[in-house]
């Protein structure tokens, strides 16, 4: 039976602002990647986001970004080296995992943020640097990348063990990158759209992109999104779809493993 | 043989911000009070003192504060409830544990900064918020506090170990405690002085006020500060004083569990 | 014909994280306290909202706070000598006056925030030193005060044009203070008597306490809330029965001249 | 008789972190570019700049960068929109203007910061966005740019006043621009040298390059440094040797308005 994991970011509130709807979220997803302070979330949310979590047998995972509060993470960031990244990333997922330790749960995962990621998607030493601070504080925990992305081979070079992600709200090229959101039909807007995507891919092991060529892909996590009603709508039409279709969604932890 | 810990504060630079001659404290004290990126620190500062800490082998502890970079905390913030400030003390001394990970070492012990730490030194519950904080991520972490304190008191209620402190350049009153900071002769200035009361402090096992009284105190560790020349000259002195009266000095982690 | 103004604070977003429902608040208030930067907003939030303010027509106020962004300025923070805080207004005055002076419109008036202006409300260095600022860098500006404050005698002692503001949600003690957070009764719950308070306080120039004393107070000023559905249904009550009790809403630059 | 100003950039401290010796460089210079609080500074540090500026008859000017205080303002944040920029110039101004006049004294120029200035050197969207937060504020402020860079061209659309600006330290190519950092010879390290070129450079009208190559530039300030001791001294034999050849040292509001 086909098995998947559904993560989204979580834990992004600070102080008094509120952004997100993590106790929905929570509801439908299986893995839960939670800010670790920089560019959103604090030790009460993390705290908060943690314990519902484990509540909800919702796996955790690491989701550092760029020290850019005002800018949430979102805006490449030039300028630091690939060590200094390593080392906010360490910073981060130790952070974290002092929270879980207190939780009595394990951070099994690591998913970076915004702009860090998609310049970790594409440019290697950035990739192996956020690779080498997961290695350096648990090689056991798991490496979220893009398929065919420099963190990707950052990671395997590394011996970390890899979940392939997608997203359910993008379209893809034929080469298995995503379509750019400055291009039209870059989105998926349609839930149900989405939701019969996803049945399709992780059923059949293979994403169509927006030419209709097939790409065989190993997937093993599906990203969705909380921050609105309709992305909330979205990700709950995605589990129903793929539930109905006899699809199992677990934690990437125990989906990985099984890999 | 007499045996006592030279503890100092470092790992506060921010940035482009330097403060603080960590590079001179790490020759002179034997265990380091590592900021945790709250009252000040970055991910970079951390990496690099713990680094070198290892290198010189001091021991490192977690030194968290209130999150209040401008004002280095130093203020004393009212209205944090003591479960919110047990949640900054668990993702501080996370952070700094994944740091130590990575770095093959291990932090043994824990110092609130600043404000928190005179706070939590006449309140129970702040004391106790702190303490368990250290006890839900590592139970074997040194709680170091002042002799007397809430903070002594709320450690020992849950088991934690304590390294009771005193300070190389404040007066004591008759009842062991600090002579304020408002009051003259609160300050011991005078580096040669300061090092003979520590010698005679360390070896009689007894700390004298300034109306002349001995009170019996187990000190563990003596606070050094590295914040200017004159006091890393104290310092120097301090340390050259005990090793000259045959006191030995080790990191805490080591005098605690001979204690 | 009696006249009032009505004031909320707004502009208190920042960056991703939203707060507050300022749109809404534009078309039902009169005057807006618009964040500075220190405890919310930013920079392109305050542009926003001075612009759909001269749009409305309600007019503006520097509403500065702490600098505590976490906190949202409502932790009172000690150790901030009064000239420092003096500095902290006048740079925060400064900024949404350069941001007013672009859009073409004048910061009409100063409402301290949160923790700052519970602080200076009862400490008379801490009001003056707020004064002052306002003094310093424009001596029409209004500056709002509860009436019988340390910070009404501060600025009337320095010469300004003072609005005596009163809370539409708050019950009041015999002495004119309002009762405490912490006693039953302390919040005015119900929409319909907070309006019907409002109109009777407004047009007889006298506020009723909790034992039902009867106290003379030149109201100039109606707070109100935005910051919940709740809230915002109030504010909107309270403006529909002043209206139709035959009272002028008008922007306290005006009605405070008149007074 | 020719005339030129020193500029320098000051007032970057921030709580307790010290950075710079702007009281050297204030008794060199006779512009100081005063950090607004983003990228460095805070408001007490302002005032006490803008205080000592004032005392030692040294003009001020706002230098605004990045909200990066972590990063200085030296990294290349990308992602934020032109007109974002110019809110958040204009915020930063504002402050300054508030501080200044509750001193006195007036905000004579502006002089973008770090990777902002390097960025809009060379992006006209970007420069422009500078030179409309100026024209907003304040039209008849002093912009300081790079001679043939973007910025100037911005800043004269708009019909601002421009002061044309070389660094002391730095070399150039034929076309006028500066010798990037990444190659040798980019920084003129010798004190006498750097003294020698600036006297040539001002009293010819003609800057030369590291090819001997001479071009003519309106040169209205010189920028110099006080970031390090070496620095200082080269700022202070600059000064020296331009009053030996001369050279009329003043704030740029004079010279500029003499040019």
């Amino acid at each position: 039976m086909a098995v998947v994991d559904l993560n989204s970011d979580m834990g992004e509130s600070f102080g008094a602002y509120e952004i997100g709807d993590d106790a929905s979220m929570l509801s439908i997803v299986s893995s839960a990647n939670v800010a670790c302070g920089f560019h959103g979330g604090d030790a009460l949310v993390m705290h908060e986001t943690l314990r519902l979590a484990k509540e909800n047998g919702v796996g955790v995972g690491a989701h550092p970004g760029f020290n850019d509060l005002w800018g949430f993470g979102r805006r490449p960031i030039q300028g630091d080296r690939p060590e200094d990244i390593e080392k906010q990333m360490i910073y981060q997922i130790g952070a974290i995992q002092g929270m879980a330790t207190a939780l009595g749960i394990r951070v099994g995962h690591f998913k970076a943020h915004g702009a860090l990621n998609n310049m970790a998607a594409v440019d290697y030493d950035l990739a192996l640097a956020t690779a080498r601070a997961v290695r350096a504080v648990d090689p056991q925990m798991i490496y979220v990348a893009l398929p065919g992305s420099a963190m990707e081979r950052a990671a395997e070079s590394l011996g970390l063990c890899v979940a392939r992600e997608i997203f359910a709200d993008r379209a893809y090229e034929d080469d298995g990158m995503l379509v750019s959101r400055k291009k039209a039909g870059a989105m998926i807007e349609d839930a149900d759209e989405a939701a019969r995507r996803m049945v399709d891919f992780v059923t059949s092991g293979e994403i169509e992109s927006v030419s209709g060529k097939r790409i065989p892909v190993a997937i093993d996590t599906i990203c969705v999104h909380g921050d609105s009603a309709k992305a909330v709508a979205m990700a709950s039409k995605v589990r129903a779809a793929l539930t109905a279709a006899g699809v199992d969604i677990k934690p990437m932890v125990d989906t990985v493993k099984a890999g």
